[in-house]
């Protein structure tokens, strides 16, 4: 069995079904447009579109870094876009991206990392980002971004629970501030939270009245 | 915008990611082995496969007749293999089927018909086989099958209910009795079914005590 280590992107539509549903010629345009989009900027950053299906997409780059700049450029661009169209007709991509040791057959790759980047993408906020802890690891000295920890988070059909984390795209966040903020863990995670001890829900006890 | 009627199938492998989670390789080899045994049954039931991403395979048919022979056969043969594997490793597809007038774009076929058979996919029991109420329409008096009807069901993202016939695929039920046996409507679909009138509910009324 051929394996690989590689970043695995996987992109959907929100709300598909309901776009199509409600406007077929238009939203098979907007569609092609914005696969368009997204396709160039897979092309630039070395990827390789891997397998699509209707409105979902499966990518694979040599490297965490172009994967993860690669969805930045393509949420970018494509947030742009939908600017300029009615809210109704506003096409938003989930993309989820891990990094997976997986089985490769033929053009094709298989296996729980390729599985757990589709789960990734289906905790996307429309038109967002999430990650995995390991893609985090990577990336988080090398690209100046935010990331909200999302924590542990269990998903359907896969037996441990994934750590995730939301890349925030607001413009603020992604402007260049020159450091990488990562806000707290969440809530329940525990990882040196406070909450036993009364004293450390009082950071100020001691200062001045 | 070119449009054209076809049959469209939709089909995928329950709990795919949890196979993939406890046996990533051979999961892939039994994945390999009965995507051989559907890609097999599409072919020879002149049908093209549309795309196909992980577990899930699309194809198209110019025949609703063609489309649901291949999933019986594909069905019947997939469960022969299974009858062989330890319950653990045994792996079930899936399948929908609809009838609709699609957008076709270079080798890609688009719109709420595709869309359709994949929600008709999700209802069908592991191994088993869902149709809509359109493809019954066409095959109910080609094809002498079992067809249980679901009644109307709303799927997500699709605004209009669809009405699903599941085919019924126990050996008893298969094996060519003849005649067409649709078993009634579902509770609630109402189709001059009975429950007021009392008389309706004993229609032994009469004959000898």
């Amino acid at each position: 069995m051929k394996r690989k280590l590689t970043a695995i992107l996987s992109a959907d539509v929100k709300g598909y079904s309901r776009l199509m549903g409600e406007d077929e010629e238009g939203t098979l345009r907007t569609l092609t447009a914005y696969r368009q989009i997204l396709d160039t900027s897979i092309a630039r950053h070395h990827g390789r579109i891997v397998g699509t299906a209707g409105d979902s997409v499966l990518a694979e780059f040599a490297s965490v870094v172009d994967a993860v700049q690669c969805a930045l450029v393509a949420q970018t661009t494509l947030k742009a876009e939908n600017a300029t169209l009615p809210a109704e007709q506003r096409m938003e991509f989930r993309i989820g991206i891990n990094l997976g040791d997986v089985m490769v057959q033929g053009e094709q790759i298989y296996g729980d990392g390729v599985n757990i980047a589709a789960r990734l993408e289906a905790l996307a906020d429309p038109g967002g980002i999430c990650i995995s802890g390991t893609v985090h690891e990577h990336i988080k000295n090398k690209l100046t971004l935010t990331y909200e920890d999302l924590g542990e988070q269990q998903v359907k059909n896969i037996a441990e629970p994934v750590r995730v984390w939301r890349v925030v795209l607001e413009p603020a966040a992604t402007a260049g501030r020159g450091a990488l903020i990562n806000q707290g863990p969440t809530e329940g995670q525990g990882e040196g939270a406070s909450g036993r001890a009364g004293a450390a829900t009082t950071p100020h006890a001691g200062l001045p009245q």
